[in-house]
């Protein structure tokens, strides 16, 4: 089976010009089949702030409303993923950016309300379109993947970056030997959240549920340590979470340099 | 050699979305290959508004300053390009939205400063994948571009809607018999402009040079003439410029229905 690296950025590298560029050199560089996933960062708060409208927050998550899923499409849609494009096509990489409707990449599954909380225009996956995916990739193309899918009834949804990276990683494993990397801005799961050095190396599910009882892992990272696992269990070959700055040496680093996903 | 109809559509359909809706209605029953290409409309000018930015306008052409191309990328191949695409695969169309650089579809040249003005980020096209559209098409995806280019060295470049579908008419024309079809608010080139009936049926380069001489075609459709003629000469079978309620009868139009370029 040939190997396939799915990569997911997160916002902190997206807001930074300089930090984008050089990443996506790295990116440009990895042998075999690539996908990048990205996320969506402070862009379309910014936007929304422009633009006057009101982000509506429960529980630190975004309420999508019919104002927010524009403003959403196109930033993530729109300007972040075709930056992304023509900058990795200036780098010789031959990158199609797609968003879930594009050729019913991600179909989804509006979220129905929960404890009385309606989060709008948000999307839960509920299929991939992974043959077509894998003819893309096998023909030298490069799918860049906005966070957005669609409900197949005429409707764009707002879809965790995270989420999506994992039911990709999952859908392609069918086709390939999928390595799936969660970058973002520190060396990876970190025992102490002050200590850069304390990265942990390995990460079980048991090691995970005793992490989070005691408090060691934040509740931020909790929704990105879920869709890791999730992928783990659904077939993905190898799962990391490292600095994006890493990423060059994906193929060939050492395991305390990052935390693996078992 | 199959045949492939090359549709554009312009501003006034997009910035209605129930003319839109019935457009993409009868555009997703056409019978066999189909590209749909799509202007901006009032959005861009319209979101450019909202963000307080001031539209530089020489000789009715806006000018693509550093915001504005950011502005286009977002409503152009974010927000318009992606409503279009969930549409249509709502209606069972296998849409695929692109820009110039999704693919290296469509490369371009920024346009040099002409009699001291500089347009800024606008962006002539070079040159057409039309090896990577056909697979593409005989995959059964539709593609639905929007007016966006690039430059190879990582900018985005705004591009005249009329031009890409001339080019990509043009480019597809050694793959297929093509027809190329500029749908308007009009029911084609009109002799005198306050009378709907008066349809010119058939416009050739001379009576076009005519036309133009006596005044009766209006300076706002010279440029779309222009690329209507192009496609001719570059070896589109078909080019003709109707009214986009038209359009599902595109296959057993009567032809004084419409303006069919000679």
């Amino acid at each position: 089976m040939d190997t396939l690296n799915v990569i997911k950025i997160g916002g902190n590298i997206i807001d930074s010009p300089k930090e984008l560029q050089d990443f996506l050199a790295s990116f440009s560089k990895l042998e075999g089949h690539n996908i990048l996933v990205h996320g969506g960062g402070k862009t379309a708060t910014h936007m929304a702030d422009l633009l006057q409208l009101k982000t509506k927050m429960i529980d630190g998550r975004r309420i999508t409303d019919d104002q927010t899923i524009d403003v959403v499409t196109m930033t993530y849609g729109g300007l972040i993923n075709k930056q992304i494009v023509s900058q990795l096509q200036s780098l010789g990489t031959n990158a199609l950016g797609l968003t879930g409707a594009d050729g019913n990449l991600i179909s989804a599954n509006k979220r129905p309300e929960q404890n009385g909380i309606d989060y709008g225009w948000v999307g839960d996956p509920t299929s991939v379109n992974a043959n077509w995916m894998d003819d893309l990739i096998r023909n030298g193309l490069v799918p860049v993947i906005a966070p957005l899918t669609h409900d197949g009834y005429g409707n764009i949804l707002n879809t965790n970056a995270d989420t999506i990276a994992s039911v990709i990683a999952i859908a392609m494993s069918d086709h390939f030997e999928v390595s799936l990397t969660y970058c973002f801005e520190l060396n990876g799961v970190l025992k102490k959240i002050d200590d850069p050095g304390s990265v942990i190396r390995e990460l079980t599910q048991d090691s995970y549920e005793s992490y989070k009882q005691d408090g060691s892992i934040s509740s931020g990272m909790i929704p990105k340590l879920d869709n890791a696992f999730e992928a783990i269990k659904g077939g993905v070959k190898s799962v990391q979470i490292m600095s994006w700055k890493s990423i060059s040496n994906l193929q060939k680093m050492d395991s305390n340099e990052y935390t693996s996903i078992k």
